[in-house]
């Protein structure tokens, strides 16, 4: 399967919006600056999506679900059929992002990207190289041929969401706080103790237990990893897992179409680093919208230079932190759009202004 | 004018809800507490409202405007006459707080509580004692029956604003940084130079100009508060606004309705500690909302022992921070309500589920 897409260019963002953005936040009628980060983040949509007037209207979310054979070794809190019953949660409305999604008006499309389902679930789409990756602990998670299915799969799910101002990925998948862990540790040059959090919930011993299996996984493929000649994605198929390589896949598509993504928590940001490995000019376009109470994330955030939106304790995925954090896109929107200058309200500027 | 509505009790948060809806949370499908801050919104609300299902759906926003004497002595970046020229932008649509009220859906009723403001102006509703308070660094802000109007103001303004299930209030008053700071100095016992910031913009000397301005003033009045029967009553008085009079009268009429406030910025935080300090039973129907950037917010939240829900720089005021973090609260409250539980998604819970 070719990977040549990968390598095609990203989209810039666009210095001239991005200076007219600017300008114009400084004519509103606000003290310069008040506003803070909603000021920065709508000069910043301004100049990624190329327009005087940003807008978060229309926001595709894509769940990404996969299942993860390193789970036999007692790693999650949950059993493995969890994913699976959590598809069905998802189309039928009950779960978290669905709420959200519909709260906020969203899209929400379900992609089966390697789950253990061997049926098909209305409302989900399947696209899966396999049912799941094999036991990172044993050997690799994936094929070569696996990875290039599931970057792909991200890139088709990314086309065929249609229109969009931004993205939103999210994923499923009982077993991926420890891929992930596993994945940030090699991707980020971290210290594994600093990544292996709760998960799901695990508590004290079981934490342990997690972070060992990383640790012996991480002694059997660090030779073969730095070996390759892209040692990002050889980490990825390693340690990874299907529904993070779509998910990475995705976001190079999105660059590479010129739209952002708001990027959720600590699975969603461990795909962002391996995205970036695979294709650095993938991170302008990631906007981070918050810092989970998952224990690496704030690691893997700082190694990405990200500074998210939003602190809330939030631990669940699926999406469901980027879309708690999509309003705050929307009215930073608005009010870039919506407010009067200075000017147009008859509204003396400060004494001292030169 | 009778001051007896102050002491009127407050509801109390109901126990019984706060129970129901934290085992509600825990049938959720997710893992258990992994919505952080949204969970215990949802079941805060449950509480407060006394209601099952929580709701944030009409939600009153009350923008109270006052100007201050004390900006004779040069304590901020912009001229006096701003207040008044800002209450035209409220009314034609164009400030902040018009677009964030457009945009949410939420009802916005302007009330000039003492400006400058010598005509009526449309949109604007006018229940004022007098035109701005006198100068506090030479004497008192108010005298007691203003004060008293002004307290007053807030309760009418409430029960003008119909039914809610949730206040938001907000202020514009060119010097109103200066006023909070001295109350929150002496109502919260706190250091002053870590309460005195730049406002609307002051940069350096000015800062401590208005720093220096603020002590004399309060060097001034601090025997008479003293020596008061009154102490938290005889501050607003005297180094208050009367628009933050307006808010915390605002703010005891709800918890006396019943009905919890999501709080702004620094002002109305300082309007809190008025609030709390009048009627000490409002404290549990305040919801923070954000930390503001204006220097003396952390102080004031921590000595209000209050958990902002957001961190984003701002320092605009007008209630904006508040309408800014509602869409947190709507959500919450959806996710409470519309989630599916383990039962009705036939989702397995964890392994060690006792």
């Amino acid at each position: 399967m070719s990977q040549d897409w990968i390598h095609a260019d990203c989209r810039l963002p666009s210095p001239e919006h991005r200076e007219r953005a600017r300008l114009r936040q400084d004519e509103l009628t606000k003290p310069q600056g008040s506003l803070g980060r909603l000021e920065t983040l709508a000069v910043e949509l301004a100049a990624l999506q190329g327009r005087d007037r940003p807008a978060a209207a229309r926001v595709p979310v894509i769940v990404f679900a996969g299942d993860h054979g390193v789970v036999a070794q007692g790693v999650s809190a949950f059993p493995p059929e969890v994913t699976v019953q959590m598809l069905h949660n998802f189309a039928n409305g009950g779960a978290a992002i669905s709420v959200l999604a519909r709260e906020l008006g969203l899209p929400l499309h379900v992609v089966d990207a390697g789950t253990r389902a061997t049926h098909a679930i209305a409302g989900v789409h399947i696209d899966k190289p396999c049912q799941g990756t094999r036991d990172f602990s044993r050997g690799a998670a994936m094929s070569e041929d696996e990875l290039a299915h599931a970057l792909a799969a991200g890139r088709r799910a990314v086309e065929a969401a249609g229109d969009a101002d931004l993205f939103v990925f999210g994923e499923m998948g009982i077993g991926n706080t420890t891929a992930a862990s596993a994945l940030a540790c090699v991707l980020a040059d971290l210290p594994l103790d600093e990544l292996v959090g709760a998960g799901t919930g695990l508590q004290g011993d079981r934490i342990a237990h997690k972070q060992q299996v990383i640790a012996d996984a991480l002694a059997l493929h660090r030779p073969g990893i730095a070996g390759s000649a892209a040692p990002g994605r050889e980490a990825l198929r390693r340690v990874g897992g299907l529904e993070i390589a779509a998910m990475a896949g995705a976001m190079i598509a999105a660059a590479q179409r010129g739209v952002p993504v708001l990027v959720d928590g600590f699975i969603v940001s461990a795909a962002a680093l391996a995205a970036v490995a695979l294709q650095p000019r993938v991170r302008p376009w990631l906007l981070f919208s918050h810092q989970s109470a998952e224990r690496g994330h704030a690691r893997v955030l700082a190694a990405l230079q990200a500074q998210p939106l939003l602190q809330l304790d939030l631990r669940l995925g699926e999406g469901s932190g980027a879309a708690l954090a999509l309003p705050l896109l929307r009215l930073a929107c608005a009010l870039h759009n919506g407010m009067a200058t200075f000017a147009e309200a008859a509204v003396s500027e400060r004494d001292d202004a030169p």
